[in-house]
């Protein structure tokens, strides 16, 4: 799969809805069909496989998403889906039968990167993103996600109304705590909740030499009092609060010009969905601060949101037991990123597993895993899968 | 001239080496025609409607420059031109004679807008910069200062070698103090010394939830610790000491990832050569600091550096005393921005005229000075050009 827009620095380039996308599906569609899965595509283009079960009841769902970060490693969401398919493959080729249907999910657009809404397809699953909505989202150079569907002709398929029993998202742990600690697998209960916050500061463009720097209305300086406010203020809300400035821009391009306008997305997270809303309202006061005080304009619009997730208390005892009996080292963790689990938590019992990466390193081309953690986290899966289908 | 590339906010976008470039020199040339001037343009483009004078002596040089920024008012640069003119329309008119030839000066890209080197005309005709490196400059689009000049048939003429007896300047203040101040006239002693450091600061892309504040190499924390620092460094500097950054950037283009690089340009500008290499310093010790700290690679480069002018102190008391004869109310002061000025005063005796422009405002769509600004200093060039043109 890694084969499939690999870039020069050994990572993946596989933007969701591209001809690169849609590669990878054909790959893994080719792979699945041998463990005699049947493929199948709803509205949004989410990619259902399907290994039948021996009764009519509601199936068990695995998966996680093929697309990446425009210079993503080769493992976040990747791992979950190939981790699913080794599985279905191992059913198959053991011939071992399961009650419950399972579906193995790649969900559309979990990144964000291209069409800047994460996590996209999952919430059209779960109802809490409208598919109209979701086919009017526009990438750079002007195309929707809805054109994209219809070219590669992933939205013909109807939205799933059956829910399945049970959800298993098995993904890398994409930060350093697993491997600092010495565990092999994470047992996640939650997912901090995350708020992102797209903030354009206007100020007044001035010639750099003779304006004297009291009495400017400099945006950029703006940016740098809020943004100092916002670490200074992640420092104070504890060990699991986050908070990370992207999209930094300033304008017009000029050198010699105080600018007019300065932005950026912040985006903060935080365990506990009270202390999140303080959180944003620390941040909101600090961007009210330095535009009075530098007499800016300012605009706030939040991009995107996920509440903290608890997840399936008995999905999880499964997930931790699971890990228990092949007497790997496991502890429980809360997830700092937002995953399809989120939402699919919302109408389908839960749990994710978490396995550790080289130096917690994700979202980056050197992303890398040890082929034991790799065999340490599908064999909990299989587990945990297996006990779901047969309850 | 500002229906030329007029803007909707009412400004002008008239970028050096453009259509509306040549199309602002064809009007001027037509004017200065009538006004007996003949046009010659030197290797780099710059201008000359030169009046003869009575006698076979070396020229004495009015002038600025006619490019913009992309979003610049109607006055900076055009306001000197177009003054120079009036005064030689003045002399047309009443046929008053003087000895010495006066030629009207529209320098090339003084900007640095579109071709990021400001002054370049100046610098090339002063022998500061070569004519080659000069060429060189691309803009965006990839497109050189030569093959601009070349397409406008602009690259013809020999550079002078003779050197005019004396040089004016006529421009806006582009500052508020001398509308503070209640004053007519700003008789301009020097100009600040610019140094413009490119700083590109690369850390590790990470995943923004996951990732433990601790220990992240977030090159957007790097940016917003130095930008503090040279803020704060900027305040002790001095009354005349400026810092304005620009061209905020920040990448990978998510915003779910911990950036790996960012990057800014810092203008820092003071009158004293020493005190400015001072404020260098510590900026330079800013960014170390920062780097050092968070674990960031740093890159910094000079992009543009303008050593403080002191002008020549002879024709500084010919513009005094012309403002004290014209009952003008008057000042000296240090020009806060750079200015062709700054190179021609390299090679030949120079000084500069300022008038009041609204609110101090310029390098901005709302830039404004009232007529009688514009006559004021009108008349205080008129006065000073004649004094060095007979003498």
């Amino acid at each position: 799969m890694a084969e499939v827009g690999a870039t020069p620095g050994g990572g993946n380039n596989r933007p969701a809805l591209s001809d690169l996308d849609a590669q990878g599906r054909e790959l893994l569609i080719s792979w699945a069909r041998q463990a005699g899965c049947t493929p199948r595509v709803d509205a949004i283009g989410n990619l259902f496989l399907r290994r039948p079960g021996t009764a009519d009841r509601s199936p068990i769902l695995i998966g996680s998403h093929l697309d990446t970060q425009p210079t993503g490693g080769r493992f976040d969401g990747v791992y979950g889906v190939l981790g699913g398919l080794e599985i279905l493959t191992t059913f198959a080729e053991g011939r071992i039968e399961h009650e419950r249907p399972i579906d193995l999910a790649v969900w559309t657009n979990e990144e964000g990167a291209r069409f800047e809404r994460s996590m996209m397809g999952s919430a059209v699953w779960s109802t809490a993103l409208d598919l109209d909505a979701a086919r009017a989202l526009v990438d750079q150079d002007g195309t929707s996600v809805g054109e994209e569907l219809d070219r590669l002709g992933w939205s013909s398929g109807p939205m799933d109304t059956e829910r399945p029993a049970a959800a298993f998202e098995l993904h890398i742990e994409q930060g350093p705590i697993l491997e600092r600690q010495g565990q092999d697998i994470g047992v996640v209960t939650g997912v901090l909740g995350i708020r992102q916050l797209a903030v354009q500061l206007t100020g007044e463009a001035a010639h750099a030499g003779p304006t004297p720097m009291v009495g400017r209305r400099d945006p950029v300086r703006g940016l740098v009092q809020i943004a100092a406010a916002i670490f200074e203020t992640c420092e104070q809300m504890g060990e699991h609060a986050r908070a990370t400035l992207t999209s930094l821009s300033s304008s017009p391009l000029s050198r010699n010009t105080v600018q007019e306008t300065s932005g950026f997305v912040a985006d903060i997270r935080h365990e506990d969905p009270l202390r999140l809303d303080d959180f944003e309202g620390l941040v909101r006061r600090a961007i009210d601060r330095a535009s009075a005080e530098l007499r800016l304009d300012s605009a706030i619009t939040v991009v995107n949101e996920s509440r903290a997730v608890t997840f399936d208390e008995r999905l999880v005892s499964i997930v931790r037991e699971a890990a228990e009996c092949l007497g790997l080292r496991h502890q429980d963790m809360v997830s700092g990123a937002g995953h399809d689990s989120c939402y699919v938590s919302r109408v389908t019992p839960t749990a994710m597993i978490f396995v550790p990466c080289a130096g917690g390193i994700s979202h980056n081309e050197a992303e890398s895993m040890s082929e034991e953690a790799a065999r340490n986290g599908a064999d909990v899966l299989l587990q945990a899968a297996l006990q779901a289908a047969t309850s």
